[in-house]
């Protein structure tokens, strides 16, 4: 007997699964590859749909296999029956699954005598090299993105001081109001933009903070946004920190050494190079600058994340590129986006993403990186 | 020792989870009930915004109970190690978990001596009975639809007919149209709606086709929109079917008879009824009117799927109301939608979201059903 790769998951919510599928599916499917091939057993709705999109080797029908289990005396055969099946017609009973593969199944397959192990992320460490197809994806999630970031700056540009408030268009300019204008503007080019963040002034210095209410002249407001499209499933994750106004010369101080911490990754980043010293290396670019990474009344201040991660189906995915490194190889996409925090003063993070090559890297993002909007 | 439940998800995509915490979380969370009382065991960085927004009597912080493994000799706990410890400080050993528990974490519990068992859906049977508080968010998402269909509904009374074509501001207007102008709205106002249907003449003969591409005069076109809020996570199911231009005679016998199966429906739902027995009665209604549900060349044809479902959290949750069934009860919220699919003729679906009451129901749409649109 032999092994075999098992997934139960929508890929809709299982990245793992559209990656090897390019199938679409809302609702909990079963991927199976065994003896060097794969397939999708699904039910009959979906069967026409699945031969014409999904990028597996065969289509297993879910009803037929059901049909055999009853001819052979079984009243009503469950889905781990039928998979059961599929599996010893394929001469595996070793089977590798996702660390968060369903309990029900895994008990009622291992009921059945199937031996059954997770194995953890990255579940396909080859997702990492993205191939052409992938790169131009991510390039349209990007590109959206970038012109999202261009519709919000209009605003901003739109935008009027009056003392300390900020006025657009005949009413006060919140982070709420920005998100709408960022995501409305994404979801009309079939991308969803979750959970962006638009940080004015403290609010700014927690990176975890998605930002909320009025904002205001002369402070620093991060803008982290990273959509996913809709269509392909591919992100793209980029970050541009604005002041309305006039910036104090600390933040500019700030901005000017986050952006320098940029330039440093992008001279570092190369296959071969282990992610983590690209990381080391940002984190000296910054302190040479003078900023320190500390403690200060309890909460940290400077550069306390990562430099990156990668990026593809999901938005945070290997290499990681921080405490915790992989060696870059070509082809891998990650993000540059170191920040500085300080309380009191503001923050800045620029994040770009970039494609690993054999001498370097080539950045995917070209949109500007001015700090001021006046 | 006593018996404990335990959920391991991010309650973005695990109603459950957020049904029991009202706690918006995008990656998975620990949720425990033991003792009577339910806890969050929380990171840094979400305990702040846990004690401020979860709905569970105790919220715990993880780094504390890690803070206490390691002083007791262990030298890097895992999760699983802490929730064990929680687990065990509350007495509990028996733990039921959701079907969709992460196998990991099953595993590495029961290594510990954990004994886990999963329960199948309803895991929390009273999630079918909704507060005035979850009636208040689905009329929300409810008036939120209609206005969305009323959009759509302008777009086709602006549609000019050009022989077998609908143009519509320049352009053909098309299923992909129809969908954006539905889904746009409902972004715009925080609601997320997938795989809305449109359904054009044969399209529509297939209730799982999501349709697409050119729109045409005089058939129907059966649009089926199910958002979901972004604040509240919960959402509204409608269906109506519309014809631009003139509906055939058949057409208009099928919509009649989809009316008065409806009206059928509302009259039989109430609490202390078998829901299967109000799928008989529409069942019965429909032939009546004449239309048989058989299968004509290897496709089914009449009405050949439930009568409804509950909602909630779920588009698709407890109970059901079609060949399963459950014991209706005051305070449900179900969906009703017979429906007639005639390839070569047309379909006809429209869907209400209705409460049980004691003697009856009370419907929460008030949006038209008129067929056809000059």
């Amino acid at each position: 007997m032999a092994d075999a790769v098992l997934i139960y998951a929508a890929s809709s919510h299982d990245s793992n699964l559209l990656y090897k599928t390019r199938f679409q599916a809302g609702d909990p499917i079963v991927y199976i590859e065994a003896g060097g091939k794969n397939l999708l057993v699904l039910n009959d709705l979906e069967l026409g749909r699945g031969k014409a999109e999904a990028r597996v080797d065969e289509i297993v029908s879910m009803s037929a296999v059901e049909k055999e289990l009853k001819d052979a005396g079984q009243a009503k055969p469950t889905l781990a029956d039928i998979v059961a099946r599929v599996l010893e017609l394929r001469g595996a009973d070793r089977v590798t699954v996702p660390a968060s593969f369903p309990l029900e199944m895994a008990d009622m397959l291992r009921g059945k005598g199937v031996s059954l192990t997770y194995r953890r992320e990255p579940f396909y460490p080859e997702r990492t090299v993205k191939t052409e197809e992938e790169l131009k994806h991510i390039r349209e999630a990007v590109k959206f993105t970038e012109e999202a970031y261009a519709r919000a700056h209009k605003a901003f540009v739109e935008t009027e001081i009056r003392g300390n408030e900020l006025w657009y268009q005949g009413s006060p300019l919140t982070a709420e109001r920005v998100k709408r204008i960022i995501d409305g503007y994404l979801y009309e080019n079939d991308l969803l933009a979750t959970h962006t963040i638009v940080a004015g002034g403290e609010q700014g210095t927690d990176p975890h903070c998605r930002g909320f209410g009025p904002l205001h002249p002369n402070e620093t407001i991060v803008i982290d946004v990273f959509p996913k499209s809709l269509k392909t499933g591919y992100v793209a994750d980029m970050t541009r920190t604005w002041v309305k106004g006039k910036a104090t010369a600390e933040a500019k101080r700030i901005d000017a050494a986050v952006k320098a911490a940029c330039e440093t990754a992008f001279r570092t980043i190369r296959a071969g190079v282990e992610s983590t010293d690209v990381h080391k290396a940002v984190q000296k670019t910054l302190e040479d600058a003078g900023f320190k990474t500390e403690t200060r009344d309890g909460k940290p201040v400077g550069f306390f994340h990562g430099t990156g991660h990668g990026i593809g189906l999901d938005v945070h995915e290997s290499p990681p590129m921080g405490k915790r490194g992989a060696l870059l190889k070509e082809g891998m996409v990650v993000t540059v986006e170191p920040g500085l925090y300080y309380p009191g003063v503001g923050a800045v993070r620029i994040e770009d993403d970039v494609v690993v090559t054999k001498d370097g890297c080539v950045n995917l993002c070209s949109y500007h990186k001015n700090l001021e909007i006046p």
